[in-house]
């Protein structure tokens, strides 16, 4: 009982039988109320993805606003209207129970956390699901790359920018970036590992300079928590998955779920699958 | 007067004056009725692109098939709805005259083949613009690869496949894939070369053994014309350009406006700024 291959740029690992997929067993764990929080770490080698659930009226102009902006909006995979199940990134995929805590707003406003969305699932929405920094990180790590905050265990520091993204209909605003201290030669290395994922994120939209991208403070991040930048170090810069969101935010629509940060889709696709070559 | 550059992709090489600017100069020519044909070799170096103009009731579904499907439909830019300028493209870039020929359907009918689309242009038409592989035969040319269909002044041979796009709304159907014969030692450094060029179709879908991918008879292609695959040589396959039309004809919309074969969209993008890395 093999996942349906019918996505040729990503072959879902997952031929296995469910009882061998590690992402399966970890999202029956969060669908069955025995996760509720962070997914970091949990299934190790998966794709994790950011949410960003919409009314059918608004999906064209945010496809859009993807395409134009694949940096901070890498898609994964986009479901049909209404469809709770996504096959394409995972066995019985079911996008309203899968993930740990949604987030839910009204006119750009959070009123709700809840850890399902069944009751509140309609016939207009479309899921669109991003790739995120877990992806690149690991490929990084795997090429010897310290990274600081996963270290001293805390968020990536994330800053909001000068560098404006491509508007797309309601949707327009400010890149926001997240940062890794590094030596000048991982800085180098860096550039090749990650210029490989696209998918996720792609190569660093900027290295060394903030004041040039509109960051005054590094100490000071607007999300995530501050991170040394220590003497022979520069701070390399990578465009971020918290930009849609908040992209989508300023627009102020009047009904969206967002995943709640940290608390991600586990998918059967595998890091390594994403690499462009 | 330089190129805005509103798209942090593909920064324009046209921070050039209109009158050093050689695709200006090539588009100029095509509105002002100088050239009427073939775009082949004008223009050298610069991106030229497939021509898709659809109702804006089909944008969203076309661009959701684009998205699913990134090595046949590789999106350079999508216009605003009614709107013929595409600054991101090009200075003074006009989608209703810088085409030497269009063609213009009627439910999946062609029914004519004007020299410009501005008696006909709507307020509901949105323009794509998807990339085409003379950008990744230029690479191939430049690392000392041998294009048969180039040395013979014909053009590229084009195979139906069994392999199935990924549907979005109206639009599905069978990838379409071009055909370039090559030493093995030039396929390996073809697919290095073409993994460089995810916006022009990127690697090759297959190499080596037409039969499993459902071509029957390399010296019958379904589009263009056969090219000799010598005894030392494979067939080397990349998703084509064609496919996003084939897919969109047989949907059978009931208005859309495509590129003659051939006449081409030029752009001031550069090719070598296509590389992902």
């Amino acid at each position: 009982m093999g996942v349906i291959m019918n996505d040729v740029r990503f072959p879902v690992s997952a031929t296995l039988e469910a009882d061998m997929n590690p992402a399966y067993q970890a999202r029956m764990r969060i669908r069955h109320g025995e996760v509720t929080g962070n997914t970091a770490g949990m299934a190790p080698g998966h794709v994790q993805g950011n949410l960003m659930i919409l009314p059918q009226a608004l999906a064209h102009d945010f496809l859009l606003f993807c395409q134009r902006n694949p940096q901070p909006c890498p898609v994964l995979a986009v479901s049909e209207p209404g469809d709770p199940m996504i096959p394409t990134l995972g066995l019985d995929l079911d996008i309203r129970t899968d993930i740990p805590r949604y987030r839910v707003w009204k006119d750009g406003v959070m009123v709700d956390e809840p850890n399902d969305i069944k009751s509140i699932w309609r016939d207009d929405l479309v899921s669109f699901l991003l790739g995120c920094s877990f992806s690149f990180e690991q490929a990084l790590i795997e090429a010897g790359i310290p990274m600081r905050h996963i270290e001293q265990g805390s968020n990536v520091p994330m800053y909001r920018t000068n560098i404006q993204t491509v508007p797309a209909g309601v949707f327009h605003g400010p890149m926001v970036v997240s940062m890794r201290p590094m030596k000048p030669a991982d800085a180098v290395r860096a550039v090749q590992v990650t210029s490989r994922f696209p998918r996720v994120h792609g190569a660093p939209v900027h290295i060394g300079l903030p004041h040039m991208i509109g960051i005054e403070d590094l100490d000071r991040p607007d999300f995530g928590q501050a991170v040394e930048v220590k003497s022979d170090e520069l701070p390399v810069f990578w465009a971020c998955g918290v930009t849609p969101q908040s992209v989508a935010m300023a627009a102020r629509p009047p009904f969206c779920i967002t995943h709640s940060p940290g608390s991600m889709l586990i998918t059967d696709l595998l890091n390594h699958r994403l690499a462009s070559f």
